[in-house]
């Protein structure tokens, strides 16, 4: 199945977005600025922003919001915060972010073999 | 100038992280936990967890930590579990992050023009 | 009706508390680090691991945890380290708590008049 | 010294705000929403706003911040909104916050020994 919706994102890849991060802090000279500490600073308060999105949603609240259009605008406008940060923080670093996530996924995979974790996230419940 | 080490972010495309995180995901049936809210929740605690790699240091620490190969990868670990939920949050409500980087950055654009935003991201200071 | 559980609450002062922790850094010569944007952060930082206590729980489960002793007195531990943190804060920018905590409810109150928020938290809900 | 400042502080318990932010709460009638993992969430949320008061300020910023009225203003009201919802889950799960901090004030104590850490918190530096 295709997914409409993630079109643009099976012809992007990261570097294309690292760079297009990387070219609107170069053209406001903000490259100053971005120390991994500051960054990570501003990544966590776009996270909170994030979470806001939901703040004090019941769960068929949070359900309806998923399907309402200007709230998955405010999802999606809040997700790219987090992302635009998270892309800059790989960039002042010199990071590779999928090598990052491929190697994190094999731990986690290790860490939680498929069979002893199927459809459970801690083996006390 | 080719960045040695971009060259997987410069050959995977968002579509294969979002693919390898949903592969985890599905393997071990927890889907059934992700809803957009509990996801924002951890992406939350995993960008605190990332800002706490740099916590307590002065900027010429953060300097040394940025060249210090331990250092380095606990920072990319941290990153990863950021992306990891926030590939889990686009891949539950299926929306597109290319789409949704690429207009944060044009509306930031508007917002932030870089001749009058250079070198600052204030106007008052 | 006196509540057992805050016996002590009602017996010790804001002043008492900030005291504690003044005596605490004191006694380590960490009054050094405190600056109020390092204090942030550690704020920042204990509050999702306050967070992390709730992470994933579905409503039910939260009810189940209320009631639990491990689980209380895992949230209180947190719940410390978030309020150590906030007066270290307001000790080394020698904020007065009290009047901070009362001008804010009083601006609350004119922003959420009782009559119209009754039950709600949103107008447009 | 009589920190003049922290008069109100030293004449205020903790009892005190907890009870006027109970208050605030009956009024509105809004305990139905007032669950610990959502309480969680909001502090987690105005604890990021409180740091978003010092993003990306520089050493000698956060000391001219810390000295000038309208940003201490500003830090106040946001580290108000992390104490009324301190106190919110302190009221919503019969906590005692003054016992939760002593304890852990002594448990650190013993974690960092005031000989061995003066000066420094990682032992390894």
């Amino acid at each position: 199945m295709i997914r409409i919706s993630d079109r643009v994102d099976n012809d992007t890849t990261i570097g294309d977005l690292r760079d297009a991060v990387q070219r609107f802090v170069a053209e406001r000279d903000w490259g100053q600025f971005h120390n991994p500490k500051d960054l990570s600073i501003s990544l966590c308060i776009e996270a909170a922003e994030l979470l806001e999105e939901f703040q004090w949603l019941r769960p068929e609240e949070v359900e309806a919001a998923s399907r309402n259009p200007a709230a998955r605008a405010g999802v999606a406008g809040e997700l790219a915060d987090v992302l635009i940060y998270a892309f800059s923080l790989a960039n002042a670093l010199d990071l590779d972010v999928a090598t990052a996530v491929q190697e994190k996924l094999a731990a986690s995979g290790r860490k939680y073999p498929a069979d002893r974790y199927q459809g459970r996230f801690r083996l006390d419940k």
